[in-house]
């Protein structure tokens, strides 16, 4: 088992404290100031903040929350925050990318990507929101685009085959990805969730051009702008997920699998799948681009504010 | 139930009465004449002729057979011809222009589409190329080719989500126009159908692009070239359906369903909705603007003047 | 039954009888040597050089191994070569160039492309790499390259309704072109295998671009660059198979479909077809270029040859 080191980073939407304080607020109207008091009353749960201090130096410690290791010629990044169900705070993000480009260049033939616990990921974690209600928004959420910008560029970017392991439910990011991947496994307990409207928000990761392309747009569409969930074999139906295997067998078939596939030549399998990507990434990068360009308005938005601020509520009080 | 006005509007195929009477029929070689013989002989089923003699005036009364409503923010637009399986007359394309430009403004979240009666839509009134056999062929056929390149332009160019409600079988433009949809619902009565070269015609409303791109070429090409009839379970399978519900059910189950997520933020669905459509949206016009010039070659031919003629003959003896 | 005859080709691969004698072998590495070693004992059982000796003049008898028949507006171009379960050798590509374009122009108004015998086509004769061990391997690779890119760029020009009637298994390149098919119709007992990556190969016949497309990146990277086998039902489930009918019944079911569609207006069909494919002829075309711009290099890396090497070298064991 082998853990990456990364170098310190700022953190981008963690800036300071001043957003766990309500005193600094800025003036605004009354829905916002709503949705700030309200984001500052969940401070004790952002366990994600607690490990960022601007005192930690440049040589940080392992990664906690992603993990990546190495075996068989197949290296493995896991989302390991089971207790959160792998929602992916800004630091795992950058920690995605670093451990993306760390295997990208490695000798492994495979790289797979897959969550650890009973959750594959839920997404995006909310409370990477709250920073918005702290000072500079327009700054804030620049850099909040930026840095989902850099993860999706970085997994259009992957130089080898790219294998995702669903090993249970996927929310929101997590499932807009999987586009993005070479081969998508799942675990017949697996759900695919995109409730972006109804949090105010629209597609990324590149599903507004990927999902279309792979299920049409009567299917997507369903997905990304209506928010139905799917089942993974309705996703395997669609050719979004490769198979669905049934959970109790889940990790012993695809790892089965994945140990013979990595015995085929390596650089013919780098090179094939450059080949099956080449034709689309500058498309991809264009569409990455504005995704997060329509995403940063709409997080600024109104509409947003509300439907995140009335989520966090109903999600406070179950 | 609000019924929308329309701007009276000069029947493009129907300039006036002369392609009813043989006398003045162009001369020709023997099969057209045949056909223009043929079709004139059908004067009498031709009820969309009898609504728009160029006397009526500027402004017209509500439509007959476009129905627009509104409610629980969501605009539905119905075919409204049952007697006639909701075939679309040159009339009724010019309306579902205007209803669909209204639609567009309103307040409401999502649009629906959908058809009284028994069938969904059996597609373009085949009285429609019974002026071919009227005076200016070349003249006429722009102009219809005119009217069809506007109708796929504004499904095109429409800014929400645009469901289809599929209640029963569906045949040619009706047809092809679902790859435009967001979004489609299906009766399992419904069946999907597109004889075009059985007609001596050529596929439209985007569907030589669209389909291809949802089913793959091999499932597009043996409707859209060979005229294969599908069931609704069929085009789910392939993702043309994004859904199928039992007939009897199929109306309860669609309305709770589009109600629920008629609930989302509308500006999100409304600019995610755009975020899908946008990186094809340049290609979708061109697309449109190639099937109509093809098409219109293709109405001119004698091949299509043949295939017509002994369709509608075989029909008239049934 | 009408064969075709066809011009004297110089063979492209096999240019002449040095690469079956060891001796003139050129001086390489162990692994090339052991490989040019191995080929070299295959001599026996390539009759394909038997055919094609540089004394046999500019005009052929008939071609052998490509029959070709017309018969019901159906032109069918079938591989016959069953006992070596139609594995195509360069002369075969050649047939089947001059065969489309035959096809092509004659006035049927289909054209059927099948197997005879328990095999649709095992692909690519791999003893068509034996000539690699002989003298000029950059010239060599170069003709071959130039080979096949004509061979895939006479399907994606082809200007007719294209049906693959796939009667048994399919293998590799025969697997591939089968994007670039109009309608594609499988027995059950139909499976369909891409091994590139085991060989050291990369994808062709605009497979890279099709399959993504036509079943998602997900399923066709596993086919393509994993190697994944899979059935007629599976390919039909994803789209690249229009359907799939019981061996027993498959002949009789095929042609009575096709005797039906090909009374459709023939002009009709081969426009129709023309419009499905005119957005991404272009596209296609690079495709198929930098395809084999990358095969080429992939057939001079030291992986493929010790991929074909060890593979030719299990088959001969068993």
């Amino acid at each position: 088992m082998r853990c990456i080191s990364r170098p310190q980073k700022d953190l981008v939407m963690f800036p300071d404290q001043r957003c766990w304080t309500s005193s600094e607020r800025p003036s605004g109207e009354a829905a916002r100031q709503n949705y700030v008091d309200f984001v500052s009353s969940l401070t004790p749960s952002l366990e994600s903040s607690s490990q960022a201090g601007p005192g930690a130096g440049r040589s940080l410690p392992e990664s906690e929350h992603v993990v990546m290791t190495s075996e068989d010629s197949i290296t493995t990044i896991m989302l390991n925050r089971p207790a959160k169900k792998n929602a992916i705070t800004i630091q795992m993000y950058q920690d995605i990318i670093l451990a993306l480009k760390a295997a990208g260049k490695d000798n492994s033939a495979i790289t797979v990507f897959t969550g650890s616990g009973d959750y594959y990921s839920s997404g995006n974690d909310l409370t990477n929101f709250v920073s918005f209600a702290s000072g500079d928004l327009e700054k804030i959420s620049e850099e909040s685009a930026n840095t989902l910008r850099n993860v999706v560029d970085t997994f259009i970017d992957f130089p080898k085959p790219l294998v995702a392991a669903v090993n249970g439910p996927a929310v929101g990011i997590s499932v807009t990805l999987l586009g993005l991947f070479d081969t998508v496994y799942a675990s017949d307990r697996a759900t695919l969730h995109t409730p972006f409207t109804s949090l105010g928000q629209t597609p990324e990761g590149c599903s507004s051009y990927t999902f279309p392309k792979i299920m049409g747009p009567a299917k997507a569409a369903e997905m990304l702008i209506f928010g139905k969930k799917i089942t993974a074999r309705e996703a395997c139906a669609q050719g979004l997920v490769t198979e669905v295997f049934p959970d109790r067998t889940f990790q012993r078939e695809v790892w089965t699998r994945l140990r013979e596939y990595a015995k085929n030549s390596p650089n013919a399998m780098r090179i094939g799948k450059q080949l099956l990507r080449s034709s689309e990434k500058e498309k991809l990068h264009a569409v990455n681009a504005e995704e997060c360009r329509v995403g940063r308005e709409r997080w600024l938005s109104e509409e947003c504010a509300a439907a995140v601020q009335s989520f966090l509520s109903r999600k406070a009080r179950l």
